[in-house]
Parts: C-alpha cells; sequence; structure tokens
C-alpha cells in the first residue's frame, strides 16, 4: 500500500489542528494512543516469549513521550521493557508518564550501563528518541545513541522516524541506520520512502477523515478494534 | 472467572491513587483507555456488519466521559454511534470530547427524539449515564433515560455498572434493567454480582500489579494487544 507522505510542515499543521480548540484532542490523549499503537505493532513483530525484553531509548519531546507511553503498555502485554532517559526535561506530563513506568518496576538504565544493556540484555531496542519535528545535528547525550543504532546487530522498532534521518530526504552522512520496522503516526512522513526494514505500520487511530481529507493523506482500514496497521 | 468485587469507597480510593502524585495519571488518559476498553467490549459482542448502530446515552460524569470516548473509538471501528447528551456540564474535558464525536459527524439525539431514537434507529444502547459514584435518586432527564432501558426490547452495553442500580446491593424497586452486556471498569463492582446478562467484560488495562495487590484485587490476563477481556 503506498500512503501519502507528508513534509514537516503539513505533519506540523495536522498536528496543531487536533491539538486546537477545533480538534478539541490534549496531549495527552494524543499521546495515549500514539503509544498504544507503537506497543501494538511491537507486539505484533515480535512475540513476547522469544523477545520479552524491550529497551526504549526515550528523547527528550514528544517522541520520547510516546516511547514512555508504549513501555507501559508493553509491560501490561507481558513484555519487560527497560529504560533509557537521558535527558528528563522538567514537563508534568513526562514526569507523569515516567512516574506510571517506574510503578509498574520498570528497569532504569543508566549512562554507563547504556550500551552494554543495549546489546546485551535486550531483544528489541525501541528508537523514540526524536520525531518529525527534529532539526539540525544530534548533539550529546543522543549522539552516543545514534551511533549504537548504527552499530547493533539488535532489531530496532523506531518511532515515526528513525532519529536523526532527515524527514524529508532520509538518510543523511552521519545517520543511515535502518530499523527493521517503523511506525509512522497519523501518516507516514516523506522520509519513509527510505525506509527498507521488514514491516511498516501505521499508528494513531485518531484522525477525523475530514481531517485527513483537508490535508490529503489517507487513512488506510485498520482490522477490527486494533491500533496499528501494516501498510 | 470469579474476580473480587469492589465496594464504592474500595473503587473510589483506586481511582484516587491512579491520579495522585504517586499514581501519575491524568483524567485524560484514564478515560481515553477506559472508553477505548468499551468500545472493544461493543466490538467484540456484536459485529458492526449487524449492528452498526450504537445509541450511547451519556450522562453527566466521568461514565459519561467514558460514554463520549466509546463512541469516537467505535466510530473509528466502522460503526454509526449516535449521542444523548441531555445534561452537558460547563467542563473543559467534557467538551472536547464532545467537539472530537462531532468532528467524525455523530448524530446528536434530542430530548424530543431520544425514545424514538431508541427503539427505532439503533441496534445497541449503551448506558453510559452513571458509574459507581452514583448514589440516591435518579433525577430527570436521566429518569426517563432509565425507564427507557427498563422498557426497551434493544440490547444494552452498560458501562461499569447499569445506571441506578446500587453500587453495593445491585437492582433497586426503581431500577432493575438488565443489560445484555456489561463492561465493568478497573474492577467489578460488588453489585456486579448480579448482573445475569450474556458477557462480562473486564478494561481499564492500567492497573499496576502493586496497586491491586495494595487493594486485593485481581488483574486477569488479557489477550495480547487487547484492552478490555471477558471474565
Amino acid at each position: 500500500m503506498t500512503l501519502r507522505m507528508l513534509s514537516q510542515k503539513v505533519a506540523q499543521a495536522v498536528d496543531e489542528e487536533l491539538m486546537s480548540a477545533q480538534g478539541g484532542f490534549s496531549i495527552d490523549q494524543l499521546m495515549e494512543l500514539a503509544g498504544l499503537s507503537v506497543a501494538q505493532a511491537i507486539q505484533k513483530s515480535f512475540d513476547v516469549s522469544s523477545h520479552p525484553r524491550v529497551f526504549i531509548c526515550v528523547g527528550p519531546g514528544n517522541n520520547g513521550g510516546d516511547g514512555l507511553v508504549a513501555a507501559r503498555h508493553l509491560s501490561h502485554f507481558g513484555y519487560k521493557p527497560s529504560i533509557y532517559y537521558p535527558k528528563q526535561p522538567n514537563k508534568d506530563i513526562y514526569k507523569r508518564l515516567l512516574t506510571q513506568c517506574e510503578n509498574l518496576g520498570t528497569t532504569m538504565v543508566g549512562m554507563d550501563q547504556f550500551e552494554q544493556h543495549l546489546n546485551g540484555q535486550t531483544d528489541v531496542v525501541v528508537d523514540a528518541v526524536f520525531g518529525f519535528s527534529f532539526h539540525g545535528d544530534v548533539r550529546d547525550p543522543f549522539r552516543n545513541v545514534i551511533s549504537a543504532f548504527q552499530q547493533t546487530q539488535k532489531p530496532i522498532v523506531s518511532v515515526d522516524i528513525p532519529s536523526g534521518w532527515d524527514v524529508t530526504t532520509g538518510p543523511t552522512e552521519q545517520v543511515s541506520f535502518q530499523p527493521q520496522v517503523l511506525v509512522s503516526l497519523t501518516a507516514p512522513k516523506q522520509c519513509a520512502s527510505h525506509f527498507k526494514g521488514n514491516r511498516h505500520f501505521l499508528g494513531g487511530r485518531f484522525v477525523p477523515p475530514a481531517l485527513a481529507e483537508k490535508y490529503q493523506f489517507d487513512i488506510p482500514n485498520y482490522l477490527g478494534a486494533d491500533q496499528a496497521v501494516e501498510i
């Protein structure tokens, strides 16, 4: 299935409209459904009995928030999530999402254990570092994270876009790793045309058809009550 | 499966703890997941092709909010929800949830069409009027709603508890209708022992096991990424 891919500008406009007075959504709602769809895409891709240890690498913004929500749902699904969250902004929603994970006994991984944990005690890596609004150079402590993504043999699941890719043109000179699974949220971004991994999902089952029509993108047919659909 | 049933007092304490600083949840998150589980229980119980027209009767509190969230998800699942919402409180979250439904083209039913709509143009009725914190007498405009529930031949799905039942002792002299489906949220309330309908689901897959242990109730095994489980 080929869906229309969004530019950074259009993706931003769609997000803003969803959260405007006209759209009515709160960030809590959108993040909850986005993170749930990520967790469900992982559950469809990696069996909990063979791949229980999911390592979620969390960035400082909303992409990281989606990752924290996914970590919570994965724990309820029976996985053993662990979290690397090196830069924790002083923002209420992220703090609450982290508290929710801590209440489930999720392992927090320190900076000095990061690489060892990723390559040793992990079955699946979740890249929830940067989303579609990222631009510029990757700085520490995330340079190290992306560099580990470049080198690891572990399967990577990227949330919305592979972190560090250019949202329009895809892989760059510095960042060219290919996730095995990509979970696009709301609609694929333009860089998704460079995705060469195994499975591409769409999540974020909250877009009103009228909004998709306004911005000329498609909503594929999800199955039953699913929150993620393979595209 | 017999799960421990909660008293009104314990149910209240569990809710408060989830939304405390220790629990970390916002009302938006909990309502989103509760409403999604209601929608999924309906999707498991009534096929969209034979029962597309779901009529959601919405009360003035959080039970009504769960109903509004369910209406949105049902619309995304392909159902044709309609909403009766005779008493709309001036509270941001309810207004936003209603906006979200309106953006999906959901039919709003007026007071004068209520009974005709329920008995004529409806395949499934959702009772999202009162939840576990209800006590006292049912007053207008909801007396009329409950009275229609008593008389209709349409299948009713009750959210959390059948509206107007006593949360401890169940059916009363005034209110004794039996829903065909009951979706208990977080854990069944004591009145659920009087439920004689076909299918009983549990929803609200967000309870940390440590919290369930503290208040001595059970979390049954959900299937895969499901948000509702039959109990």
